[in-house]
């Protein structure tokens, strides 16, 4: 498969700014269906994702259940009270607060993994650096959760969970290890300033970059 | 910052697809310099990307310096032959020459480094799952992996090292854990389809999705 390279000119590369600038970790969302050709089209974005040695080690559960969705909530439930002990002021509550609305509200749950066992790509450029594999499965998710914001939908990463408690729940094989928990819909609201930018949680910094002469 | 959000029409997401598409992994680039304007546009990827917590934990080193360059290699080339040894047939090898060939030719080395110990974001996020921080900095590269191809550059991600003798070399903090050494520049060819899978080590797969319900 060949073809023609792309030209991607100033006026794309604008809007794929204004993507990257647009694109949240979203935490309220409408009640609203998804729409599944949306959702699929947005999934390309895991099959053209980069991953070491070609392994594509992400493994993609789509919780639905009432009885898994429970699990998942009391999971983030039990492990949001530990996190919460350690702050002493009431914005973590109130963060905490917010992610738990995106578990409630969101219509599609997407659990993602890393198949750290897979025979695929043969284990290439992942010897001194297993971890490589998860790293993989991360750049999908960014891919996907780009194409999700093309097509209008929103995600929410979730990881104040217990992996392994996540794991067993949704009873996966054992050598998948959970990446990411992603709540994905209709965003409620649209803001092109991250939510703990504007709680005071905390401001994006400056990219700086330091040089080895 | 606020602003009206912006609408991605059907135009928009066909260019982002062909962006994934031909997004590739660039081991053979040309030897033009790459231009100042577009590597820093290309940066913005890291400063709009996504991170745990706001902890934005991505520290970026440019290796410019022969000595520093020789060290990578030396690592590499260390790295390569202790994972050749696990493999039976030629094709490890080919791989192997064309990443080392990426090294020798790529104009512009960053080393993305992860600071575990920042305390930017106050650790939100990242009680149960640590590894958010690395999987952030992950997240940070695709969106530059990205903005570059949108800019006509390419990267390749090498991780055949071993990541604490290249942290030693390059004298970073010891917090800093190694995500990922890229390589920028031109690429001398364009191709939609893997390099790995055009020399036959892999082939991509259809990305498919369980559901519990």
């Amino acid at each position: 498969m060949t073809g023609t390279p792309p030209v991607f000119d100033a006026a794309f590369r604008s809007q794929l700014h204004d993507l990257m600038r647009w694109r949240r970790d979203v935490r309220h969302f409408r009640p609203d269906r998804v729409d599944p050709g949306a959702l699929s089209r947005a999934l390309d974005g895991f099959r053209l994702a980069p991953s070491v040695g070609l392994s594509e080690p992400w493994r993609i559960v789509r919780v639905e259940g009432d009885a898994a969705r429970a699990a998942v909530r009391t999971n983030f439930e039990t492990a949001n009270a530990d996190a919460l002990r350690g702050y002493d002021d009431d914005r973590a509550s109130r963060y905490a607060r917010l992610k738990l609305a995106g578990l409630a509200e969101a219509p599609v749950h997407l659990a993602v993994f890393c198949d750290d066992a897979t025979p695929k790509g043969a284990g290439l450029g992942a010897r001194t650096m297993p971890e490589m594999r998860a790293y993989s499965v991360a750049c999908a998710i960014t891919c996907f959760w780009l194409a999700l914001r093309a097509e209008g939908l929103g995600l929410g990463w979730v990881s104040i969970l217990d992996p392994d408690r996540l794991a067993r729940d949704l009873s996966v094989p054992a050598d998948w290890r959970l990446v990411g928990y992603l709540c994905v819909g209709h965003p409620a609201d649209e803001e092109p300033t991250p939510e703990l930018e504007r709680l005071g949680w905390e401001a994006r910094a400056e990219t700086l970059m330091s040089e080895v002469r």
